[in-house]
């Protein structure tokens, strides 16, 4: 069953900085419609990580990412974007004088603009080789930590060597039965004083840690029950456990994205620095997904993009119309 | 009497952007020192307009300008920055490896970065050229709403053609006694949407509108009791107030900042865009004060600039040193 739908702005990614877009856009009165290829709004902050608190939002000292989606949907409201969320874009092409984005349902909107806000793209979780990894994905395998409390006196393996591994290591230490941490060498590749935290803690019996050991195989019956893993110095033995939660990172996947023609620097796209504008008239990026000279993958900085892109892509949309910059607190929110 | 005090990074300008650079700047484990002119910290958002409401900081729907300015002094809190307010920058001078900010009241600032978030300088309100203006200052005559409770059931002479005049004219229209808006040709130079309430207001009575005329006199005895206007069609006239509001905008003044050998455009000071520093190394200007391609006068930018440039300033201060990036999400605020 395929839709159609007509807007000003087509904003591809429905994170903090695709929702911001909506507000910047409105308030020079273009209408926004959003997309998004999971079933709700926020991106990663609320896939990944919900309940964990921000502190560098400024005016914001700390905030849960589930609040912060909260109150930039309220910030939103006044300017009505609409959504199609848990849609694939597949397909973007250029009409006679707009674009068009297609999705994975068959979606078509209709824009004069689209802005690229899709944070890590189709981010995936890298996965180890390890034998039944699939089996029992959902069922004790996971790849990422959403809720905590999910792990509350859970007996926990957790594989890999970067900051993730290590801060969920330390975050979970008070909430779990136990946790045995597994990495393949003896170095860690995250931050120093994490890793000496988390040394520490294996001193004090608080956790395990297994060096120089890889995993092999998960065990289960409908669920996981065990996994094996080998140390470079003896055979392979079994680990009782409920959860096995690999952390080897995200692979950023542009997707379809990749594939339009834009002009790409280290799997993000090149932008110019005054209007966050790519190499193709009319497609804009903003966000974590963009890059430029001093670029900072920051919620703010992605804020402060949106604020411009929406002045350049005024522009572009409207050639002949004057351009009225007012400050909200003169005038507040033009609604509509 | 004078005093020392050495630091890394010397903030000029203690508004959201000043203050939101302490956080980034904290984040590298820099320290800073804020200096302002005026007696408490804010700048314009405490001393122009403290109980606007503010629509367009991502995350805070609405928030009144002096609440933001609270939580920004929250977040910076854990980095415990030391502040010299009321005080005037007069010189800045090149130590050997430091710079040295002199203020008015003889206090030397030693600071390895200074960091120019001056907004509009040390602006002044542009004043009207009428009898008895500087007797009346402060007695009836102001330049600022600040609080518009102050003017409840008073009569208020509103004079200028502007933005400014025609939102305070709206906006005060429901508060005080009665209002008479001043203007000295017929034409408005605000929003048209504005102009055109104002004209609504005064249609149905509830505001008096006197264009073409042009102020003379204040009088009164101690405190304002009236205003002598003049038209072009007729004799001067007396109207009497409680207060006269001339609101013919801000006149910028960078001050001694322009005498500092820093490149400046159009009375804001020119900085890079990758990283907001100026043409003098060791020197930032954000927010409000700097310009660059695409530059908009918003908070939300200030706070984007602030962060890159922290990031440029650290290799400034540590050219040896190497710069970990870390997110808050991950590890918290690293106070000190």
């Amino acid at each position: 069953m395929s839709s159609t739908i007509h807007t000003d702005i087509c904003v591809i990614g429905a994170g903090p900085v695709g929702l911001f877009s909506v507000f910047e856009a409105g308030l020079l009165k273009m209408r926004c419609h959003v997309v998004d290829v999971l079933p709700q709004v926020g991106g990663q902050l609320t896939e990944i990580y919900p309940k964990k608190p921000i502190y560098d939002i400024p005016g914001l000292p700390e905030i849960k990412a589930f609040e912060l989606i909260a109150n930039l949907m309220k910030q939103i409201g006044p300017f009505h974007p609409t959504f199609t969320l848990g849609e694939k874009v597949i397909e973007v092409q250029r009409d006679e004088n707009s674009w068009v984005v297609t999705t994975s349902d068959e979606t078509n909107i209709h824009a004069k603009v689209i802005v690229i806000a899709a944070g890590l793209g189709c981010f995936e979780p890298r996965k180890p080789e390890i034998e039944n990894l699939e089996k029992f994905e959902g069922r004790g395998i996971v790849y990422m930590v959403k809720d905590p409390e999910l792990f509350r006196d859970k007996r926990l393996i957790i594989a890999g060597g970067g900051d993730s591994a290590l801060d969920w290591t330390i975050h979970l230490a008070d909430i779990a039965e136990s946790i045995t941490l597994i990495h393949r060498n003896d170095s860690f590749r995250g931050a120093p004083d994490s890793a000496e935290k988390v040394h520490t803690l294996a001193k004090e019996g608080r956790i395990d840690l297994i060096l120089n050991a890889s995993l092999l195989e998960a065990k289960g019956n409908g669920v996981l029950k065990s996994v094996t893993y080998k140390t470079t110095s003896e055979t392979s033995r079994d680990l009782t456990a409920d959860y096995l939660i690999p952390l080897f990172g995200l692979s950023p996947k542009l997707g379809p994205i990749a594939d339009w023609g834009l002009q790409l620097h280290k799997n993000a796209i090149a932008v110019n620095t005054f209007d966050y504008s790519t190499n193709v008239p009319g497609i804009f990026a903003i966000g974590d997904i963009n890059t430029y000279p001093g670029k900072l993958k920051l919620i703010l900085s992605g804020f402060h993009e949106a604020a411009l892109m929406s002045q350049s892509a005024f522009r572009y949309v409207y050639p002949d119309q004057k351009l009225s910059f007012k400050y909200t607190t003169v005038n507040g929110i033009p609604s509509f």
